[in-house]
């Protein structure tokens, strides 16, 4: 069983190790696979409204982490944006989905209208999958917008779902 | 005759004239519309490959300042945004025409494939017609993204064009 509690500053060297192959792989987020922990840790950890959250397995492990915040700000502040990473050698237990659905659940509870995923991998099938089956929808997939390692160009989802 | 060159550091109190009242009116950008002056300096001015822009008018005044980054990084590092304010007395003049056939120029220069602009307010017509007028085109509109102080909530376009 998956239990999801938001991150303390203590958590950041497990979450980074679990973090860091999934940035440098570069197969799912469009971050510099080579970013240095530090900002790694900035762009995770956010001032309020933004949140970030862990996931614990059976044994006590943080197995993946997410953040949201407001994906703009102003008069765009009420539409949280959102990201996840899972250790990808507990792939498949539940983690993401439990994340998510923890996340969904307090930008609803912090009053956001929306959440939308700026940058999905259309390429990244299980979790197109995931964030499907918990009610996000494909806006739109921007061509070619993300240069796979071994697949190429392929496209990114733009993903949605109303709170 | 508007001529458009990169922005250098001694051009950020004239183009703060004209920014800070566009940022202030939220009609438009999805910025804090406090943002404090030395945060929206830092959040124009890029590193490389980065670039800021000024527009400046027959009588040698900064008119308009558009500014483009990668969109994302490392895997997403190919396709560009870009953001653009024109002085609100000095619209229709082909300011923020011609900052965006320069952006347009050096994006496909400096090798970008493309260019997305995430948050284009629907209500802008004005502008979402330049873009077009110039190649672009809504590839979705977020519904109800944006909060205009007087028209409510209206969708946020994400616009494309290929470089």
């Amino acid at each position: 069983m998956i239990q999801v509690r938001e991150a303390r500053a203590d958590d950041w060297p497990a979450m980074w190790r679990l973090m860091q192959p999934v940035v440098a792989a570069a197969e799912t987020f469009s971050w510099d696979p080579d970013l240095p922990e530090e900002q790694a840790r900035e762009r995770w950890f956010h001032e309020p409204p933004g949140r970030t959250f862990v996931a614990i397995d059976d044994d006590g492990e943080i197995v993946g982490t997410a953040e949201s915040e407001p994906n703009h700000e102003g008069p765009g502040a009420h539409v949280a944006t959102a990201g996840f990473m899972v250790d990808s050698h507990r792939q498949g237990r539940g983690a993401g989905r439990a994340l998510c659905e923890h996340v969904l659940e307090r930008a609803r509870a912090d009053g956001f209208r929306a959440i939308q995923f700026n940058a999905v991998a259309e390429s990244n099938a299980r979790a197109v999958a995931l964030w499907k089956s918990l009610g996000f929808r494909v806006l739109t997939t921007v061509p070619e917008a993300f240069c796979h390692p071994t697949e190429g160009y392929v496209g990114l989802h733009i993903m949605y779902r109303r709170l």
